[in-house]
């Protein structure tokens, strides 16, 4: 941890970015050396501008940092992580990866960009590629590399270990998603307690669509859609972390709730990041409890990169029900995007 | 209220017998005049014996009633609403029967037996003329009436609704529950706090049928399923009260979701049935805003008995997606069993 | 209600704001003809600007109101109901009284001047005379009349009852605070999941140091406070509505549990309050089960304006030990703020 | 780890078991070789018979254990610890310390017998000394050893490190305490959700004597009590660990709350305790923000052994006003007994 690549976290103070904060603390590759935060915080400590919202403790080396503002003159480096609003991401992230910085982001401005990898490394790390096509289209020394919606990426990895034994043609999605997935102050608790909600501002559509382009075929400069459709309903529930997803699945290929099973346990990630300090280990795990994955119990799995299964059983519609859990702020945020520059940075993209 | 019948609810102690004690208080037309209960409380006054879960208080006119063990012996009325758990239905609710008194049952136990009702009086009361058959085939002069489970309930209301005007074919249906379903003390405190369950002991199964028998047509002396499809996942949310569901259904008619709102809204209980005292009012109420409905706002829409559907849109692999909110003890349950006890009265069938 | 007295609700979005619109809704002496808002919501009808966060539906009548600026301009009316923020009731509510309108209002700006009366109307009603001096030092046609604090409503009903009999010494109060005590969208979801929160901004001042003014004696233009002191710790707990407050009490003449239950149960509203449409019937409820009163069982006795004492007991250093709850946003806000209101209408004072 | 003392933990399916069970996991000293439970389980595998409820996943190396009845004669261990509920302990840690074990009890039945330590080795190692006395009164060559009552502990913590620097007099004591206090399932869900809960049976007796013992001056074979008097009102609310006191105390000695803050960071575990394997390090966390300790945030201070007090001020009745947070199945329970058991071992009296 001597010659760590000094890294900024922009949007620092905010739900996601404290979990960039806390994944970063000790990395072996990445030192957080800059958070940025908005003109309230600006010019203060971090360990006071920052309402910290996790159960483990801010890390002592970020406390005394000043908050910047989140502009590539006060933030340079050659790797910044963004837990930017979409909006904000729209505008900044580009002058980043202007000014030389690889911007990793949770962001969804740039997903559906079609020179901007949409990245889970244990399914699609040679998506990579196209960051050569985008350096080459806009003329960037940087770029810019993001991570799926939290939703997406469980049901993504799973749906990535079906495919390729089963082939995938059609799905139906439904979450019950966790707090943190809405940000801080997000979610008002008199709108949760005693209640659900069956709604979630613009998240189905990239539910039904981000599989797609992570799955899809990567052709010269652009990857074309998978062949499958996604019909998805979001809904959010009194849980603080961990998305679980309700799956029903039909296949080309027909196959028993064993030989999924089998196949989602086989699951490896690909030689290219398969052993980066972030890969999930496993990537996948299946319970045979008939009552698991549950958020509070599993979310947690793999240290919060693992997607957990469950329930693998015949649908009468489809082929398979199965459910699926994976940790939103972790697997599903912070610490895919940090996966994602560590596939960066082995392939000295950095 | 002069001349009510006099009925006794079997298993009142329990979160859906008090459900029924409740809302039978200043019932119109019936007056519960004896409450049974397990060995644990026969002899004792149902106050005492009782630990009231609801948040209306218990009626006065219980509270001095001396809990009767659940035999037609000690409980002996021309009606009696059944909370049992199914293993003791299936036992005690034929002795009831052939005693003479209408069975209006809760219980899973019997809902499935070709001669026996499972009734949504808004949907399907002509099949309350499978009583003279089932009176006929055990030689009762009493009977067994079933409402469905709680979660086929509203789920069944609104198929029945798009039924009529498009013609259902498939359904995927996945359901977030409440705690009231599992009964008292059902789910630990320890077990949804910060969590979600998906699972939910022999209710995927009720749900995929359930409708099937109510939305099919009476044919002689036995129902024939409707020919429809559905798939369910069923999970356990920390709401109190209000079962939400998330349908994507296939219709054999192509329409709007405008179209479908009009259908919904335009639905009425048959003549039968629709000026009874439990009739909701409206039957299906469609919310226009895009978050309802949620449980702790909605589920005592029309005192708890009409269902609300909202969030009605385009499915993009079946035709429309909509969210469903039931009351599972009123409507779903206690509520239900009441409406069927008005309509076997309303036909001189007790 | 032919004719009843036309009122004003200012900050009639928040969440004490629609309790007020909730409540008023069918009072047999008044009508909300306008409600103010914030620069955001003026210009829009009600039904849109609020998003409604009570159970009970909005009322109709007041749906398509266009929201006003919070101005005597705007809403000149003979009485106002005030659930301003304290720092904006600061500026405006004298605004309004000296305009003519009598303000009702729930802010705590003015609970401690001299000459404002801080009024629970089945304690101390007579303080209602201050209202003279009032309008005499400010050369005023209107006035401004506060209700207390939602922490220090029960607990001074409670006291009110006890020091009449024996004289309250000392008091030690905790109290498990609900979440909408905080307003809307108040308490961030994240905060108050499997969580409790030891501290709420100003509440243990308030709650030290109103009930003494409201047990205090009206002296002439001026209250005296009591001569008791209280010591309390303010605490935030995953409830919606109901704050429950855990006291410790010294007595001047030595009681038992027995003959301070027989006190409490005892005391009647003065003759002035006691028959206003508002009134709690009965005052006080106590109850005999070992663990109540809770909050969502006993908040909405006697409509929510009931005080619910129960668990009276010895204390091993002081004399008595009991738990008090009191529906936060009816007593001890809005509801609490009409029954004064009611009490001014009845002296002709409106 | 070679050579580590077979332990068999009694009562290891429960909650507090499976803490028990959690917290061995890889101890130095100590190995679990045998778990023992009721009838249900006998004769199972752990992993089986146990419905594990921690977020920790069951360690690998108990799963395949048999679970035994709870006798000498199947878990002849030198140490086991005690899960037992209260009346079962009664009967049965006495035959276990006859036939020659250590118990390390965390059940409230031996507490206050005069020959039992009630111990917090950071409070009072020196009680182990009645060891001595318990073995010669009952000839046993075992013996038992108790932990206080959760809520107890981080107050007796708290008043230790207060009464060695300004002497405690009097203190009133109101608890928020969590969910696994009650085992599972414990409290029921329907019970808890959108509630508090003014009361938990024989708590507040066990909070108001307790910490008099454990601050107790030794005095030959017996500990006098502690010469102060506490007040105690506990309740349950919706956090699933970590219980939250509020304390009010009146000291000897008068003091600030800069003087009492410097007094509890400034307190450390004696010789015989400070080097023990559990040994809280620190003993007591000072926490500086105006809002904590809070439940989710710090109940997993220095693993869940820390003691945490905050919101240090100045009380109007007595002296100052403080919160005091303990994890109550760790510090408060398995953890507890453990630090307990590891106090016998380094004396040599296992």
């Amino acid at each position: 941890m001597e010659h760590r690549i000094p890294v900024a976290v922009l949007a620092a103070t905010g739900s996601v970015g404290q979990r960039f904060v806390s994944l970063l603390d000790r990395h072996p590759w990445f030192e957080v050396v800059a958070v940025t935060g908005s003109d309230r915080s600006v010019g203060r400590p971090y360990g006071e501008a920052c309402r910290w919202v996790l159960t483990d403790p801010m890390p002592e080396t970020v406390r005394g940092l000043t908050v910047q503002p989140t502009t590539p003159e006060a933030a340079q480096f050659p790797l910044v992580f963004s837990a930017l609003p979409s909006a904000t991401a729209k505008e900044v992230e580009p002058l980043f990866a202007r000014a030389g910085s690889c911007v990793c982001s949770n962001a969804s401005a740039y997903r559906r960009d079609s020179d901007v990898p949409l990245l889970l490394p244990e399914v699609n790390p040679d998506h990579i590629s196209l960051v050569s096509a985008q350096r080459r289209n806009h003329g960037w020394r940087g770029c810019i590399v993001t991570n799926p919606n939290c939703t997406s990426t469980g049901l993504t990895v799973a749906l990535k270990a079906l495919d390729e034994t089963f082939g995938v043609q059609r799905g139906f999605v439904v979450s019950l998603q966790a707090l943190s997935g809405a940000g801080y102050p997000g979610v008002a608790s008199l709108d949760i307690i005693d209640n659900a909600i069956p709604f979630i501002g613009d998240e189905e559509e990239k539910v039904e669509w981000e599989p797609r382009k992570m799955l899809g075929q990567l052709d010269g400069d652009a990857v074309s859609l998978a062949d499958f459709t996604l019909s998805a309903h979001t809904n959010r529930v009194a849980v603080s972390d961990g998305h679980l997803v309700c799956l029903s699945v039909e296949l080309e290929k027909k196959t028993t709730p064993e030989e999924a099973v089998a196949a989602l346990r086989g699951y490896c990630a690909p030689e290219l990041s398969a052993r980066l300090p972030s890969a999930p280990d496993p990537v996948i795990v299946v319970r045979d409890e008939p009552d698991r994955p549950q958020p509070r119990l599993d979310r947690m799995t793999g240290q919060g990169m693992t997607t957990v299964v469950g329930r693998v059983r015949p649908d009468p519609l489809f082929d398979l029900k199965m459910v699926i859990l994976s940790h939103n702020t972790i697997r599903g945020a912070a610490g895919g995007s940090i996966y994602n520059a560590e596939l960066l940075a082995s392939l000295g993209l950095i």
